[in-house]
């Protein structure tokens, strides 16, 4: 694309609402380096973004140090928030964020999509939707994201296949956008591409530009982060790493092939290497197996070792193919991270080429189960980050917020 | 990055330039449109395009059709030049570029880098190379690319380690930079990766912004294109998918791990395939092989099946883990691909996720043997299109290009 005046006027907004979401509050001075523009033109940016309550000023308190009082710029947390909603295989989950990425508040609720199917689960999120936000949240919420356990087209937010919920060609996106009665963009995203999201923007992978977050659920999922964006591919369904063979004799894995990594790890792996048939309650089985193995007990101790040497396997390829600066461990690979680091880097050393290891870390992720809904915030913030316009511009005269119109805007690209 | 004058006036000269050199002749209008500025503005920056000789306008001729005559813009292919060199497990190749990607002329010749060490190899490079360019073409060179079969650090085109040549830590771009005597930027790149991209910008995959190379070679190398660009990942090693792990179990690789994807295809698994011990002329036996196979020999045919097979194993986890748009097969592949494309997608129906691949495209490479010097051409010109205020301006009287002075202003990114 090319530069036109109006486009970087635009650029230049989002690159600063961009930077005090992402990075925190910012000198004007930090601003003018950053953007290689001279004082006055900042300060108007910043005070087309004030206008649009995105950001507010304050004066630095006297440093005692010599020279003008510098201005921060901060984003205003308050004005504009963003509704995240997760469905999981065993819970679904409602959150508010405001800019910044703060949580206002979040919900978890048990669920069992598996058994009450897609219309079921879908209705009992937008009820606890519905139930969660007041009619001031509704007001001030620009925007919605939702994270689910499956492959997602981004363009309309179909579920194309969710093996682990049962799921085939859901219109989960169109049925938010309807159920919920706000006039707000909707946007849908893979559960382990938001998780890996949210842990590169302010978790374990922050400021790592060439992050892999690999994400223990029922089965594996992955969230890979290519240069500071996540990889999507040519259709928006990349980053399915669990699906990766690296046992082509091995067994049958949900989505019909052989050998899939998910098959020699996550938590259907740990609970048949553990000799234990899932019963109602696997979340609470592999529970006992991590405390298990944690205090020595050798099945147990065992049968985490075959997760952990089969994860490093995995990974191996993967770190030969994108040369991350940090592998991050979420959900049933986050709490096993300690138990299995060694037998980790012991199949990485053997598999992973050193110009591809060397420099590399592996971290448990920040998030924890929540990963996926810190990430929904950030996919449903976007529209607003990219054109910051989009927020409704108030008079001088007119400081809170109330006289705000909805943004019904941006199609869901 | 913020956008200031001076880069936006910059960045709009590379826009043009990148497009003209990759795409073809463009109009002014079409220009006009695509960057979003007014005729006087797109006038203004195609002068000074060619006032550094970097492209010339034409008239078009009358169409018949009423209005303005529109000027076409183009680039001028003689006036600045690059020098590619590029080194394989059996050969070494130099070419001269022009603008544009057009191929001045070309050599290759038999080596044997094994055998000799790196340092006879790069001095024969560098003989070769020397003997292959003219005082006039000495004067026009702007920059210089490299392409080798190993994993490069790109800060200093340092080799850290060439597994099928046996190399390790051999600091290939300062070998070539003083050993050619030209003040230019030298940059040095894998084989794979460099093959992807001139397939990407010119070849098979040309216009799809989410490509994989596989390209067969000794073993197997990749060139990976995340929306338009080659993954590099946290240190520019990526790509390195030849030794994913597909077989735990499975054979040794000359990387030292057991069971690398490039243990089960490329030419030593071939041969291996097909019972035959590589003797003085591996590539004499692969040709062999294709050629049974091709008329129905059993045992050759077996060979190349159980490669085709492999082959799809092993693509099905980058598929997942990529969702490209096409998979563009380079080197021995290029040519396998007639013979094994069935059995390739047989497995890639199996194993890879239908989201995945629904939309997927196979094809063979364009550049065949040459792609990785096509590409170390493209690699060795990026300095001047991001920037194409490198190269000298020359005054209006001055029409030839004689007056320019060299360019080594462009630090090894």
């Amino acid at each position: 694309m090319g530069l036109n005046s109006e486009r970087i006027g635009r650029d230049n907004l989002s690159f600063i609402l961009r930077r005090v979401h992402v990075v925190g509050p910012q000198s004007r001075s930090d601003l003018t380096s950053l953007l290689g523009l001279n004082r006055t033109t900042i300060g108007s940016l910043v005070r087309q973004l004030e206008s649009r309550s995105l950001v507010e000023e304050q004066q630095m308190s006297s440093s005692g140090l010599p020279g003008r009082p510098s201005h921060v710029v901060r984003v205003r947390s308050d004005a504009h928030l963003v509704l995240a909603l997760e469905i999981q295989v065993d819970s679904m989950a409602v959150g508010l964020f405001g800019l910044g990425g703060s949580l206002v508040r979040s919900r978890r609720i048990a669920s069992d999509p598996r058994e009450v199917g897609p219309d079921e689960t879908i209705a009992q999120l937008l009820g606890a939707a519905r139930e969660f936000i007041t009619d001031d949240d509704r007001d001030r919420i620009v925007g919605v994201g939702v994270g689910v356990v499956g492959l997602v087209r981004s363009v309309d937010g179909v579920v194309r296949l969710g093996p682990n919920l049962g799921w085939t060609d859901v219109p989960l996106g169109a049925m938010v956008r309807s159920g919920l009665g706000l006039d707000v963009n909707v946007r849908v995203g893979n559960e382990a591409d938001l998780g890996g999201l949210a842990e590169y923007l302010r978790g374990a992978a922050r400021g790592i530009d060439d992050a892999i977050y690999v994400s223990g659920e029922v089965g594996l999922g992955g969230g890979i982060i290519v240069k500071g964006q996540l990889l999507a591919g040519a259709h928006g369904f990349a980053g399915e790493i669990g699906h990766a063979v690296v046992n082509p004799t091995g067994m049958r894995c949900a989505c019909g092939a052989t050998g899939c990594w998910e098959t020699e790890v996550g938590e259907q792996a740990l609970l048949r290497a553990a000799g234990i048939t899932a019963d109602g309650n696997p979340r609470r089985a592999v529970n006992q197996i991590l405390e298990a193995a944690a205090s020595g007990q050798p099945v147990a101790r065992a049968a985490v070792e075959h997760v952990g040497r089969w994860l490093g396997i995995g990974l191996s390829s993967f770190v030969n193919a994108f040369n991350p600066g940090v592998v991050v461990f979420g959900g049933l690979f986050g709490r096993l991270e300690p138990l299995v680091e060694g037998i980790v880097w012991e199949e990485l050393e053997r598999r992973a080429l050193l110009a591809c290891r060397e420099n590399l870390a592996i971290r448990p992720g920040r998030y924890g189960i929540d990963a996926a809904l810190y990430g929904a915030a950030e996919l449903a913030f976007e529209p607003l980050l990219a054109d910051p316009t989009l927020a409704p511009a108030r008079g001088p005269q007119s400081a809170g917020s109330s006289g705000r119109r909805k943004t019904s805007v941006v199609a869901n690209r």
